[in-house]
């Protein structure tokens, strides 16, 4: 059971697009950095929070399967779906869909670690992220 | 046994880095297509020809681990390397380093397919494409 | 007085900052464009729509000052407002304001002309866009 | 008499073209960046030796004018002259041709300040910025 989902929705800006006249396929990772940082603020944690608490998170590994194309001015539902608490790592889903339609163009993964800026090393998650996926997951209005 | 091999050498921009000081995950893919143009290129098969030719090479799938961190201004070499004669899709595998050292910082794998533009559907790797592989593969200068 | 306003409003994200912390000074322009695509929407003019009929609007001058710094995860208000009807030219001018502050961040005046896609040349502002704004002047809900 | 002339050479990527098949507009103050960083770097001051004094080069203006299109896959000559000796802001002026033409695509300029990093404050140009200037303005073999 996933313990944390968030859609963002985005405009298709025509910067974003090549001359396919499709996304450029590197920008969906943009568009994931857009969606779990949404998801995690509505889950009470800004990542500014994070980065002032001393934790950043750095992307591990990202891999992305490009079923359709998202084209100029579509608007898009950016599903960010976090399946399991974030321990040592945070591992985070997504599924990009145009608004209104079930099928997905997009789907990938990402797992981001936690890096303590100080030490400069990996640290399990901090306290404040945890507590915020407990929050989330205990709140009604967010089942997921 | 790899068919085709080609190192990309690249300048770390500014534009390129993000707050903590290291390139944005995302950009990496960026560099990707910059050596498997570059690859191809050297194979005597400028993308541009291809696409004259009415084929196209979408992204299908894309995957990436960084073990570590590219900074400002530091000189990266690219390697993109085809492990296979492309089919139907074209396997292209990545590993980016600094310049001069053996540690990967980056590594990762993009599967392109073949796309007739007029008719808008997947077709198998054009004979121009063949050919060139064929190529490359009995050029001992480019041994790999 | 300005014929359309339009206020787009964007939340910074982390690949827009680079290594001072601050929005690459790049990306104002990729803002600059969101604004005066909602603006024309705004007035019934979807770019998509006149893209359909055969126009586009290359950007023929830009021109920015940066007074201040936007900063990752800023909520930043990006105002496009033309200041007279297009004719052979549109041009919009801009300026950036953290939401609720006074203070303008960047301003900024794009130029942009009409395309003809067919023929490959200017043309001057075709009939779609110049009712648009002809309409929007006339809405006074939209006064300016 | 311009101090400082650099041209930066720069094959066009797939990533920089948009749906009408040329660079995108923006696209432009990256390779700005690209070359004058190059040109500091010819004149012997890295951009990070400037950094690690403590000093950095917030853009304060930018302007650029589009005369023609840079396409997919070109090789573009951008050029970067210094017109005068940094003092209190650096200007720098570009112009952007494909190689082996002289019509100019897009010509612009940037004028950058320099900023103390700890105190956070406009500053002159340090020693080591009029010292690397002053040196390539000596050196017969740069004369511009």
């Amino acid at each position: 059971m996933p313990v944390l989902r968030y859609v963002h929705r985005h405009r298709v800006r025509y910067r974003e697009c090549d001359p396919m006249g499709v996304v450029y396929h590197a920008h969906y990772l943009d568009w994931f950095e857009a969606a779990r940082t949404e998801a995690l603020r509505s889950a009470g944690l800004p990542y500014a929070n994070l980065e002032a608490a001393g934790v950043v998170m750095p992307v591990v590994e990202a891999a992305l399967k490009y079923h359709g194309s998202a084209r100029y001015d579509d608007v898009v539902d950016v599903e960010a779906l976090f399946p399991e608490m974030p321990r040592v790592r945070a591992v985070v889903d997504y599924a990009v869909r145009r608004t209104g339609e079930s099928a997905v163009l997009v789907s990938g993964r990402v797992v981001l670690c936690f890096l303590d800026v100080t030490r400069g090393r990996p640290v399990a998650a901090p306290a404040l992220v945890v507590e915020a996926f407990e929050r989330a997951a205990r709140d009604p209005s967010r089942a997921v």
